[in-house]
């Protein structure tokens, strides 16, 4: 975990000022049962599904952040997450559930969850409403969090847990080496587009993505329930 | 409820097919409980407060739809039904509240529910990445089903309901005009638009806006429930 | 002109850095031309038809702007400048194209300038990639600007000038004190906004909209040219 | 020229209704001019440096496309044709300008013309205010433009012709496939979309588009003009 820039900048300041929230993401129940090898696989594959149709609507937020960012530089990382989203993340969700016997077309077929409608439309929404860095603080809990996650149950390994192969998709050189890019990114971005004095409404923004990437893992939960 | 064009056109249409999404809406135990007088005042607050920020998103939703709308009448109307939600509608649910001790800066200090946040985003997201016609019939499912409803209501109403005044709201002449119109508008901008070879999508976006209605009645029972 | 704020905060300094820009802009030679009564009426014409479609566009614009601006009291004023423009200022050129025989069908059919398209689009772009402040700092010439020459002309009158109405519209108190609100505005704006960070990119935007506004009173000279 | 399906489907009727406009820009002076090999350097070296600028805007326009288009392969298509644009088109017209002398920063430092900034803003805002199919009505004169430009100048080739370079990258099997794909995607789209009754207002669309390509040759002449 001493990789991960997780106190640098902007994001540092942000994730420091909504601890409550980001707790409640990283420390989810359903993240720790998955550490631990102990979350049933019923709602492991159902939040899967919705993870994957997640990702159309995340490679659409890139996209759109590639339209809005003025740097060329930026505007070109922005169009290669959207294209690795689609190419690569979308294809491993596929795989993973091929396993189970779940098939891309069901998985293109199940509904959107109310998690993934309000996590991805509140972000995309914010983006099309503000500016590039509006957006790119509404993504960034995602894309950091889900390496911080990593390296937490990465740090504590149950032995035979099934799950490993996912900790270890978000513990991979590459996917670390992509989190300190966009953290840098957003430095970057933040200063230049005034983050200092646009503060309590960025901050606000951030606490409400926090806090709906912790609902989204209950869109695991609830599968059991019927709901 | 003869006056409601219900069964007119594109509109009619979609109610049509999204039979199951509209009842659900249309017919939800907090809607029954209400038109008999016996929802707990509590979800009715809680529920008045979400509706109030939920008031907000859909007036921002008309602005949206006023700068796509390229019938200057059509815009025109869109400007004005904006101004309808911030100017009557917003004081409505502020007076409402005050009766109860909830006062304006409590309701503009609520966070926004999981619901409110699922409905109005996407709503809003469709109109940004569509066009005005997608815009309008996620918008629709809002206006005429709270004319049904209070129409509904209205026909069997129960001696002493304390919500006798929100049944009121939506059954007045005023109201079930502009129902009106907005079925007639969305006619002329399907025709133009070209709902007909268009459909699937418009249902689908239709079916999802009515669900996600019929979800954010939810709002008000989970309050009770601690959530 | 002492009652105009031209200098104050963050328009006075994109005014003063875009110093060259905004001469050509207000110290145009239709500008002259019209203060002294010897421009030629088909020039004035056909400025009022194209400025007849520019008006759309703005109207557009600042509807674009209230569903971007997260303050409710912007929102309103935006929506308020919206109305504006279609039910007063947009009907004023109607009349004043009347007097010439030049109908509302006239100007309704006349196909939008290279430089309307140009100035219009520019705008409304700017808005839809960027948030509020990026849209409100491309609105701003164009508003303070008419008030600046306004009071400019209005100082050196002359005799039997034909365009004496023109000069008096945006000179009377109401159109001063709506310049006034725009300037604190954009003072609010920019300092919740970051306004001092994003400067190099803020006063890009000015000085293209102020070269634009430029431009645009070209679209009445080249009228006699043919083209 | 038989390779390309000029008159085939919605793209086929759109320039069969704007055959005025079309002709206007295929056959303008300039283009005759570059076929003949008479074209004064100076004009094409202004040409390509603002080529350069609209490359950057028109890329935005294929990512804001992305962002639009809900199927998922039209998705990747126009991200693939922004990602060309950034990585291929517009390296090959710094390499052109630097055999003059004409430095990358000199074409990044270059304010951008009245022309594109019409055409570019304006697709990009049709793309803002309708959707996927208003947005590829505008971009396809442009796309195809060229390739009938192309192939009309290699049917009459001009021996030494020192423009032959730019008329054989629009004649070469990769872009007239791409063109070719092109023109069925947008009947696909226009299919799906509601074309048949939403042609008048993308016939609107696809006429001024076409002027503006026209339009835009003529930042070339204007160069030697001093303006």
């Amino acid at each position: 975990m001493t990789e991960l820039p997780l106190h640098h900048g902007l994001f540092g300041q942000l994730r420091a000022d909504a601890a409550t929230e980001w707790r409640a993401y990283t420390n989810h129940p359903f993240v720790l049962a998955l550490g631990a090898g102990t979350l049933p696989a019923p709602k492991f594959q159902n939040f899967l599904i919705q993870d994957y149709l997640f990702l159309i609507q995340y490679a659409r937020a890139y996209t759109l952040a590639a339209y809005k960012l003025d740097d060329r530089n930026d505007m070109r990382a922005a169009l290669d997450t959207a294209i690795l989203l689609l190419d690569t993340e979308m294809p491993l969700h596929i795989k993973y559930c091929a396993a189970w016997g779940i098939t891309e077309p069901d998985m293109e077929a199940a509904p959107e969850s109310l998690e993934v409608l309000a996590y991805t439309r509140f972000v995309l929404e914010c983006g099309n409403a503000g500016d590039a860095l509006d957006l790119m603080v509404a993504l960034a809990p995602c894309i950091v969090g889900y390496a911080e996650i990593g390296a937490a149950l990465a740090a504590k390994p149950s032995p035979g847990n099934p799950y490993q192969p996912w900790i270890d998709a978000y513990t991979g050189p590459d996917y670390v080496e992509s989190v300190k890019t966009a953290i840098q990114s957003l430095d970057r971005l933040g200063a230049r587009g005034g983050a200092a004095a646009r503060y309590p409404s960025l901050l606000k923004t951030f606490k409400t993505a926090t806090s709906l990437e912790a609902a989204f893992w209950n869109t695991g939960w609830r599968f059991e329930q019927g709901e």
